[in-house]
């Protein structure tokens, strides 16, 4: 399947399927220079795979640490300065081969090198589904995760779905939050759907029929992001869960969907507080025990450490905390929430993960 | 004088004038946050005009050192740290008052600081008129200047050419280069025009009537930009003396202009070399004599090393080093050179600044 997207120029293609890797060649025939950068847990498992681009297209291989660890301004020097040593000219392509984090430091450099060359998304995660449409690129700052960045638009996704198969359980997990989030975005229809599909761990664990809650997921996405870019109004929508996610996951190191998950759940307590809702937490909190969420590091939580990192937010204002609560399912609205609600809903939120 | 891109989208004014800073404040007046980043050199001799626009704005000030030193990455890192240390939200501007290195580093950082904020060029020399339109920003590599970078339009640029009165020679001359540049790209009359107004030291270094030629030199710039801002056609063109100018800058760290008027010479010679033209290089190397231009640099030129790094400039392709060659005054051209050629071209070079 292909999804396109509608900018009113230079659009991208997103091929979503198995084999999708079949395409990438006509999309990086012309370059001078080719570089590949693979995840090394991908590359330990595809590395036949990704071999054989790199020696079809003459292309540089760049195995790169998995996760977080690699968004570092130092290690951000390291590369950048490996790949200008190789004299690259800007009719290069880097082609990121792995999960979110991948893409956003490959994107990265993508937008710099060279004052910007072209680059394609190869997400190997259902996260990733997520963060390889779009352009956000970046990396983290030790005031926080992706403060340092740019938006760099993909010259193609290329999203093969072989690459699930070998997923762990937990980077399923992590995933599925994304994907859950754009059926909260979408409406209830869509959230009872999902529900009822991936309805505990057995059920999710063996992905059948991903390719349509995926391909449902980037097109709620799409439409969103083609209206706005540059992230300065209704693509803040998007950040559904992450003002808290985001803090949880930057304190804790935990998996960013898990953290996302939790920030879902903080985010219906807002909402219950702040705005005409009265949403049944319990039921959220069950759905996520039913798909076996780790969520120990809830007993961390102090909310004094959660708030210094939640002001850090891209989406903050002069006014302090912004939001993204759910005036219903399927309509989003962004919020300054003052810090006395905030405390007020952590409160309650840690009442849910009590042992 | 004020002059305005002529974009699809996302203008922005460039005021030419003396007292031109008294502008700035309608155009900062709606920001969270204003963070000034100021020339050491120029904060020492203007740090009460500069302290006022701090004060008035309840702004920070960061007085960064002059010129390229400034412009590494662990000087970036560094002070993106320190920025998002201060938990700016999206809504700041950065100004940066200075020269072409310190616009290139603030925009930099305005270009990836959370993904992007607005910053405002201030140029305080004659060289930035050059540098602070069009949007290129970066810093350099260990490879090579300029290596690491991105596009991104400033918001406004305030040309104060008050700033103009207290530059040393060196700096005027520096300048300069790009001023004859845009004369050589505009025409024949241009050129005569500027070199009988400008025809010694005496008469440059007072400045008389710089204002016109400042205005033609970014209206000749903006004419290229507005068709071709990401620089893959006839942008190239002011490039003019750059291919050979940034490897002498690089290598001995001479002030950019006096390393672009060599490389406008040089390209003449090519040039003769290469195209159907019969440039009096005489004419040129005494013209820059007349100015008194610094050129003892050339007796420590070795051919290699400035080679290898003509063979990282960003204009190259596969077909190794390109270079913007004259057809004519006024017309400009990207030509493949050959080393062979170069080495030629070189060694006639240095014929004309033989003791």
């Amino acid at each position: 399947m292909k999804l396109e997207t509608t900018y009113r120029a230079n659009n991208y293609p997103i091929i979503v399927e198995h084999q999708a890797l079949d395409h990438l060649h006509q999309y990086i025939n012309h370059y001078q220079d080719i570089v590949l950068f693979v995840d090394a847990q991908v590359n330990q498992i595809w590395h036949e795979t990704i071999d054989f681009i790199t020696s079809e297209h003459d292309a540089y291989k760049f195995i790169i640490p998995s996760g977080e660890t690699t968004k570092t301004l130092s290690f951000y020097e390291e590369t950048i300065e490996l790949l200008l040593s190789k004299q690259l000219t800007r009719n290069t392509c880097l082609i990121s081969i792995g999960g979110g984090a991948t893409g956003d430091f490959t994107g990265f450099l993508a937008a710099t090198l060279l004052r910007g060359v072209d680059f394609i998304q190869v997400p190997t995660t259902i996260l990733a589904h997520d963060s390889s449409v779009g352009g956000k690129v970046g990396i983290n700052s030790k005031h926080g995760k992706n403060l340092i960045g740019a938006f760099h638009r993909p010259k193609a996704v290329i999203y093969d779905l072989n690459f699930l198969k070998t997923l762990p359980y937990s980077e399923i997990l992590s995933g599925y939050a994304e994907v859950y989030k754009h059926a909260l975005l979408n409406g209830p229809s869509s959230v009872t759907n999902i529900e009822a599909h991936y309805s505990n761990e057995k059920t999710l664990k063996h992905l059948t029929d991903i390719e349509y809650y995926l391909y449902k997921g980037i097109e709620t996405k799409l439409n969103i992001i083609v209206q706005d870019e540059k992230e300065s109004n209704i693509r803040k929508f998007l950040n559904l869960g992450h003002t808290f996610g985001h803090a949880v996951e930057y304190q804790f190191k935990i998996p960013h969907g898990h953290a996302v998950m939790l920030g879902i759940i903080f985010q219906f307590i807002v909402s219950n507080l702040t705005l005409d809702t009265n949403y049944d937490i319990n039921h959220y909190t069950s759905y996520l025990k039913a798909l076996n969420y780790p969520f120990d590091v809830v007993q961390k939580f102090n909310f004094e450490s959660l708030y210094q990192l939640m002001l850090k937010d891209k989406k903050n204002d002069q006014d302090g905390v912004q939001m993204v609560l759910l005036e219903e399912i399927g309509k989003a609205t962004v919020q300054h929430i003052s810090k006395a609600t905030l405390v007020q809903a952590f409160d309650i939120f840690i009442t849910y993960f009590e042992k």
